[in-house]
């Protein structure tokens, strides 16, 4: 059964500082024609940041579009042509203050199908070494560790609720159980 | 530290068929201003329906805005007013054409807390019985049976990929083998 609906035509709708709203027209498998409006995304870096007590690098953040606290795992978006391994080295560092000897990218998500393009790349960084942190303009987080059980035990109880931390936390705990080798 | 961000002007700025975009100017921790834009959403609900045999009830679906097929679990938007186990029983039926009787709430995420208000509650249907199914116009997807350990798989290998997916499995995991009690 073929589902592919291919683009008649496409226009931006929105353009503002953060998001951009495409609205394109389509062409259904059935031969009719839909609208799809969507986000256009740089697409993300999240990083599982684990020390070697088994303390993940965790973050309290106010998100304002879902008007709350959240307990992330640090993440940003990727730079135009930046190597997404370099996101992750940089948002950590920028976000935490931390540097990691070893990366290792974990797997490739996406968060919103509905109404986006967005992707994100998860990578497990160790050999953590402390530095200087620098957010940016605008930007007000907190760092904490929390261990990697605890951070299961959270989404369990729901205190950890963003999905991209869900994806990050319960697929680490797989892999080192048992998807290292 | 206090990280809330309150809110000192909002703003439609895009109203489309799909999407609704608002922009907000905001007060930060610091007393300064900036801009938050973002997606308003009614919230979705997802199902993992489990056959008595162990097999996932899932979609194979096009999604435009992602620009591929995508192996997910059934799910959809909450109508005005509705309560979310009836949008989970009317999804689940218009979609897949199964009823279940017995229902179990899991837990609310939020798939997109960067530029969207959206919440996805997600629901176990157990005790499934095959009627006819009953799409949305426009709509086009296939139904299969997927076994719960090889979903797993698929979420390790990349074969699935959407977020609200792979949150209900692993939860869903997590849930029959260690979180029933």
């Amino acid at each position: 059964m073929d589902l592919q609906e291919t683009c008649v035509e496409s226009n931006v709708v929105y353009d503002g500082c953060l998001l951009h709203v495409r609205r394109d027209e389509v062409r259904l498998p059935d031969g009719g024609t839909s609208v799809r409006e969507y986000i256009t995304h740089p697409g993300a870096v999240a990083v599982l940041a684990l020390k070697d007590n088994g303390n993940l690098i965790m973050e309290r953040q106010y998100r304002y579009a879902a008007r709350g606290e959240f307990y992330e795992l640090p993440a940003g978006k990727i730079d135009p042509g930046e190597d997404v391994l370099l996101t992750g080295q940089r948002e950590l560092l920028e976000e935490t203050g931390y540097v990691a000897s070893e990366w290792v990218h974990l797997t490739s998500t996406r968060p919103c199908i509905g109404y986006s393009d967005e992707r994100i790349e998860y990578f497990l960084a160790r050999g953590l070494a402390q530095q200087q942190r620098c957010l940016d303009h605008g930007e007000f987080l907190e760092v904490f560790e929390l261990p990697l059980g605890e951070a299961v035990d959270w989404i369990r109880q729901g205190k950890i609720s963003d999905s991209k931390t869900i994806v990050g936390v319960l697929f680490l705990e797989k892999y080192l159980k048992d998807w290292q080798d």
